[in-house]
C-alpha cells in the first residue's frame, strides 16, 4: 500500500489549558493527511471531487487511541495509509510520530459519496473507482 | 446513572464543502457535553480542576458511529451519560439525535489527570474521588 | 435596527494554554450571532440561502477590539445588530459582554453573494434585497 | 524588520459550505504565523514564554480585509513582520498570497503578557524585552 508522511508543528492554539492538544485537532489533522496520501497517489483531491461528482469522503466510524500527549512546539510526523478495501469504502490508518514515540493511532472508515440523483439533497455511497484503490495500493511511499 | 441532555443548532461554520458537519467538531461537542453532564451533577467543572489540582480530563481512547449526516440549521439533542468507572478512569457514551434519528454515538474513555510531582510538565492519572462517582450515579436526570 | 441577543458558556476547548479564549473563536461566535439575528428577523439562513440561490454572506472587513479575557465556564451575552446598509453590504455590530463589561466589540462588513452565473466557480455580490433590510431594521428586539 | 514566508494549504476542513475558507481560519493562521516569525528570529515562543514567564501574546486589536477568496487545495504563502512597536505591545502585519494576488491583509496588536504576581488569576501587560525588539527589528529576512 502507498503511505504518506508529512510533518507539522503543533501550534498554540491547537491546545487547550491543560497545555496538550485538544483531541478534535488529531482527526482535524487526520482529514489532512489523507488529502496529502491521495495526493501523494496523484489524485489531488479537488480535481477528483470535480470530475468525478463526488462531495467528499465522509467518514462513518472512527476509532482512535491516543498513548502521549503532544504540546505547543512539538513536531508531529504524521504516517497514513488505508488497511483495506471495501465496495464503495475504505479504511485508513493515520499514525502520529512524537520523535520514535506512537503517539496517536487512529482507524477512519470513509465512504465514496456523491449526491442522489433520485433525491435532491440527499447523499449516496457510490463504487469506489478501480483507479483510486490501484494508486492507493501501489507499493512504496 | 445520571444523564444530561443539551440542544444546540449546527452552525455555518460546523460544515465542510459537502454541506455537511465537519467531522472532528463531534468530538468539540462531546466535550461540551461532558462539561453539561457535570455541572448537572454539581460538578462544575472550571471549580473541581481548581479544587482538586486536576489539569484537565483527556482522552485516551475514542470510538464513534456516525449514521446520519447533519447540516447548517439543524438542531441536535445530545443525551451523555457514563456507562463504566475505573480506578482512575470512565468511559462517558454520547449520543446525538436530529429528532428521533439516533445520528451519531460515540464513545470516550477519560482519565482524570494532575500535574506529576515528581516530574515538572509531566501528567499523572490520579484515582477519581469517591464523590464524582457518586454523583455522576446518580439515578433519574 | 432589531437586536438580537444570545448566552452561551465558554467550553474547554474554546481556551488556550494561557487559559483564555483563543481569539479566532470570537469571530466564530459573530458568524453563530448573526445566524441568530437572521432567525429572530424570521430570516432562516437555511432557507434563504436556498429560496434566494445564494451561497453565503462572507466578510469582507473586520475590525476587533478585545476589552477584557474570558475563560473557561465563563457565561457571555452576545448582542447582535445592523449598524449600516450599503447596496449589497452591510456591517453588523457584535458585543459580547460578561456580566456587566464589555469584553468584546467587533465590526464585520458582509456581503450578500452568489453564484456568477457568467463564470462557473466565481462569487458575485448581489442587491440585498429590500424584504432583508426591512425585517433587520424592524424597531424593539 | 524582519519578515517570516511560510506557505500552507487550504484544506476541506477549512471551508465552510460556501466553499470558502472560512473566515475565523485566517486568524487561526496569523498565530501560526507570529510563531514562524518569532522562531526565525532565534526566539521559540514555548522556550520564550517558560524563560521570561509569559503566559503568552494576546491580541487586543485586530483588523482585516479579505480580498480574494481561497479553496479547498489553494496554497498560501503568508508573509508577516511587525510594523510597530509600543512599551509591551506591538503590531504585526500578516499579508497572505495566492500566487501573485494579495488574499487577505490583516493587523493585530498584540501585548506582552504574565501572571500578575498581586492578583492570581490576573493577567498583566509587561515591557517588552530589548532582546525580542532586537531581533524582530533585524534586517533582510
Amino acid at each position: 500500500m502507498l503511505v504518506s508522511e508529512r510533518r507539522f508543528r503543533v501550534e498554540w492554539g491547537d491546545c487547550d489549558p491543560a497545555d496538550i492538544v485538544f483531541y478534535p485537532n488529531y482527526m482535524v489533522w487526520f482529514d489532512a493527511s489523507m488529502t496529502s496520501l491521495f495526493a501523494l497517489a496523484g489524485l489531488p483531491l479537488p480535481a477528483l471531487f470535480a470530475s468525478h461528482k463526488v462531495v467528499g469522503i465522509p467518514v462513518v466510524d472512527v476509532k482512535v487511541k491516543f498513548l502521549a500527549p503532544s504540546r505547543f512546539g512539538d513536531e508531529l510526523r504524521a504516517v497514513s495509509t488505508v488497511t483495506e478495501f471495501g465496495r464503495s469504502s475504505f479504511v485508513l490508518r493515520h499514525q502520529f510520530f512524537k520523535g520514535d514515540t506512537l503517539a496517536v493511532e487512529g482507524f477512519e472508515t470513509r465512504v465514496w459519496t456523491a449526491h442522489d440523483p433520485s433525491a435532491p439533497g440527499r447523499l449516496k455511497s457510490q463504487p469506489l473507482p478501480k483507479e483510486i484503490i490501484d494508486k492507493l495500493s501501489a507499493s512504496g511511499k
